[in-house]
């Protein structure tokens, strides 16, 4: 390989990694700021600075960026943690999406995803987004699984779904304090309930 | 007691009970149409087909209205089932909620509960909504504790709302179908999980 190759390799690949970031931050705040209404690729497209076309050929629909954009923010922002403890993993797991979900930007966009969205589309990539989340995140179970810690019967993808709930339900609609005992509380309750046998 | 009194009284009565109806239920249909932007006293009162000074004397603001309006709706539509059985009781509250969330009054309202407000009294409104529904609806593991079946450390309140939030959640912003085993589902969880020991 050439020197010349690896630079213009390197170069390309430095240029298109800064033009995917530039479109899913844009996107997120395009979402955010104007919600689905607002969210359209000419839109984030202005945003980013990068010309629609780029937006068009890479994405194709609104709804595969925004999918895109919803995942790398979360693979970024919220990672999977690995202790080694069930406990630990899911008081840490519970703990960062606190975090994440009420900075501005995640109360934003929290209401932009619970706005009412009539494309099918988008409640289609809505579904999409979260069932890879919970699939994702259900690692922290398996894992428990491998160690014998939970049966393999347990249900790892609902007990996540029922750690993220109620976060954006205290969030969204019922205000109540996301205090520090709740990554607790939660914990205790879907630890004991992995080993729930089929009712 | 003349029988004039007792007619008197229970026309008062007759009459104060139909009015308080019709503002409880202009609140709802105000609420889910307009959102909390339009909920206001003269257009509920304009609505229910009152004097706006008839909802004033009785509820005084907004707020303490929306609160009598939502728990009477709750009372009305969400029975909470005592059948002697901690899993048939889970299993009929879930599903019941899951009815009541799903019909298209109880969309438009999940989305305008869960739209911003800026208003703190709203947010306090909503808070006490809240709680006292899961306050109510613990009565289930209550009972459960009394006979025996959860142990009395058991966190009821937590229970209920990690049964409620999922629902909202698939509603508002997951769209992940609400399907029939999902109340059976959620019920394991959590009947293993009231068995949890402090973490």
């Amino acid at each position: 390989m050439s020197a010349l190759e690896t630079g213009a390799g390197r170069f390309t690949h430095g240029r298109a990694a800064r033009v995917r970031e530039a479109v899913l931050d844009a996107t997120m705040t395009v979402l955010s700021d104007k919600g689905w209404a607002g969210l359209t690729i000419p839109e984030v497209a202005a945003q980013a600075g990068v010309h629609d076309t780029t937006v068009y050929r890479r994405w194709g629909t609104r709804e595969r960026l925004v999918v895109d954009a919803l995942l790398d923010a979360a693979d970024v922002q919220l990672p999977i943690p690995d202790t080694g403890s069930l406990h630990d993993d899911l008081v840490g797991f519970v703990t960062e999406l606190i975090t994440l979900t009420t900075t501005p930007l995640g109360i934003a966009l929290a209401h932009a995803l619970s706005a009412p969205a009539d494309d099918p589309a988008i409640v289609d990539a809505c579904s999409r987004y979260f069932r890879t989340r919970f699939e994702t995140a259900s690692a922290i179970i398996d894992r428990a699984i491998a160690r014998g810690d939970v049966p393999p019967t347990a249900d790892g993808t609902l007990a996540i779904e029922m750690l993220t709930a109620p976060i954006h339900f205290r969030t969204l609609i019922s205000h109540h304090p996301l205090d520090d005992t709740f990554p607790q509380r939660l914990t205790n309750m879907i630890i004991a309930g992995l080993h729930s046998v089929e009712g």
